[in-house]
């Protein structure tokens, strides 16, 4: 493990060509292969936590921007933006709570709020920190569209929920969350496509529908409390059958390790057999062959008409 | 399929005895064999967009009625019902939004409702439109009683979710919702057989808790978007062990071309079979016989018994 | 069935060594061996029904207390624990509805809804009735603290949905229910340990996920309307897979004589097995043995560990 070419090792083990990151929009992006290790633009910060001193300097210092105003925050959000894409970014993130709905605030408001944000952080009203996180997410998904980059949701998860967890041990969720609450969003994006994942499975049929009917929504993977094979072979075969094939990013593996990859993806690839054998094979009489190819688009044909690698 | 006697062809071919329509209130029905297309006063129009001009003309049109006071708007409602009970309807039916809970509203409530619906068209304010729509849904519900007709509930449908989608690719639905908000109008009216539809797979369970425990309260088939293979066969399996065997009815096509009838109907009577066949024969073991017997009054037995055919 | 030892011999054939009751908060636990009938003080009462003349007249009683202050209120609720502890209660338990949100409730907001409640009785505000319930299940929780009992929680039921239906055919639920709403008592109590039944299946994801992250929250049995086969198997599948194996209390049967053990644990018994034999036998290539093992912590090991019998 310690050998120089330890990850190279790793990656050709795992028959992995490329992987993608999500990297905080500060990040420099320089030090690696971004055809291997490719970027995604992480915006959780931006939209959730811009009342934090914190988060306001980093974005200041990243884009070389003095943020006074909505103008200049509007400048910031496309100054990251042309780096991450500049440097072969291929996608822009976020995962949501289950309460937020994203909406538009008109340039107005957002001045309000980021005023109170300015001299309150995180102190200011509530209601200031929710318009400025709605302007900020309509923002970035305007960005998306000029940049022709998918914006990935995953949606959800309500954090630190257990404050006295281990790192990553503390976020669950409220599961009375729906998809319509992304209604005008996706109407008024035609053409970024978002990829989308959600927290729980009861939300899984929601999403297969609304990849079914919006052009504009992919189905993607399964996300954290539903990445275990019952609930992934429950969604699984609901979708195979609901939603577009071209419109179905069957799986990623949330890796925070190289080494994981090989583990979770075989776990799903056995899932995906399963269901493609009993569901099709058997129940529909397909050939073998014809299981085989819908599965390979799912698990890797879709990943790149979507991502555009 | 130009033959003058297609759809009696259709109709043997796919072992068709007759089949439920569902008409617009104005629908002249004449012209066509009732008996074999049955009738179904379908109430949409009435209960959520009285507020549009064109309904309450075509409601004044079909029922010779000028609609001035609420007794004028019962009276109208009395009619359509006798005008379809004459010609063989066997039951009422509505798609229903999740946001929708029935409730008894006063007359004098709804005399201010109409007032201003009469006054200000669709720009009335929201709660008379809302007012409305519960004082007409509890007015068909005792007509329904009057008349000893089932009233059909497809519940949970949000209109023009993607109002840019082809026709009926446009809705989709938010699944919270609950059956709880129908409990005043299941009490109330204990003679009325509620044949109930649910739009989301997450909201089976309560269907099925519902039926076990409501006399009125009959699952009905598989809707939209819960009308695909893993979706039904969890359902099904579902309502066979918990919603007593006479109160429920398994399949309706929901077609709208008399050629769906048959493919759709094969797809469920494989489901229905796989269920039996693996959950009764080989779990319980019971005989061949019996799951089949099962399965045919779900399938046929309970639609001649709840809808008097 | 008349003879003398009749519950002996049903216990035995049954291969049951104790039964865990719930109590009455004024039962007075004599008259029977509380070795084989395990005592478990039930609250939902005190929590829920404390605006009622005659439940404050039985805590009177029964604690010999007069409760004119909170001071007396919660010497009353200590005095119940004491009682149940020194008779062998292994637990306390309670049904909630799905609105109920516990959290921490001010001496001097309780003390207003008491003197509301002492006064008015059921005619009390609902809002001071609410207080008071918060109040009283927080005071509850902490008496499990001091006593180290757990208290097993079962989460959604709607009292009285239908109340013309036959005794226990009246309760209902609405699903939209979420475990976010018990994480400030899951907190603030980390001793206390919470088995958790949930009434709805859309809910056991929620569940699963909640007993993988705090340590205190232990999944248990398959409550009511997802007390069916169907619901079982999927449920089960799940938190085999999410749950720590030790955190897992796999049924219980909700008897209500003592003759329905057998079956009901044979049912799930079945279910279990076929789980285990399914998805890890075949899916996972484990032993038989190592299956066995898992299945039998499941559904005897941990409820000893649990419950300290």
């Amino acid at each position: 493990m310690n050998a120089d070419n330890w990850s190279e090792q790793v990656l050709e083990k795992s028959g992995i060509e490329a992987v993608f990151l999500t990297n905080d929009f500060d990040d420099s992006l320089q030090g690696f292969d971004t055809n291997v290790y490719i970027p995604c633009l992480r915006t959780d910060d931006l939209v959730f936590h811009l009342a934090k001193q914190d988060v306001r300097d980093r974005l200041e210092v990243s884009t070389s921007t003095s943020l006074e105003s909505i103008t200049d925050l509007r400048q910031a959000v496309a100054t990251l933006f042309t780096h991450f894409k500049t440097n072969n970014a291929k996608a822009c993130a976020i995962s949501l709570p289950p309460s937020f709905s994203p909406s538009t605030i008109s340039d107005g408001r957002a001045k309000n709020a980021l005023q109170q944000i300015l001299t309150k952080g995180t102190e200011a009203d509530a209601s200031h920190i929710e318009a400025m996180a709605r302007w900020m997410f309509w923002t970035i998904t305007q960005q998306c569209e000029t940049h022709q980059l998918p914006f990935d949701l995953m949606i959800g998860v309500n954090r630190r929920v257990y404050p006295t967890g281990v790192f990553q041990g503390q976020d669950l969720y409220d599961s009375r969350v729906s998809l319509i609450q992304y209604q005008e969003v996706f109407n008024a994006f035609p053409t970024v496509t978002f990829p989308i994942s959600v927290l729980a499975s009861v939300t899984n049929q929601e999403l297969a529908s609304y990849a079914w009917i919006f052009p504009n929504v992919v189905t993607h993977g399964h996300w954290w409390y539903s990445n275990t094979p019952t609930f992934i072979e429950h969604d699984t075969a609901a979708r195979l059958e609901a939603v577009p094939q071209t419109k179905q990013i069957g799986y990623y593996s949330d890796m925070y390790k190289l080494e994981f990859a090989l583990p979770k993806f075989r776990m799903y690839k056995r899932i995906l057999s399963k269901v493609l054998a009993e569901r099709y094979v058997i129940d529909r009489n397909w050939s073998e062959q014809r299981a085989i190819e819908f599965g390979s688009i799912i698990l890797r044909g879709n990943v790149e008409t979507v991502f555009d690698i």
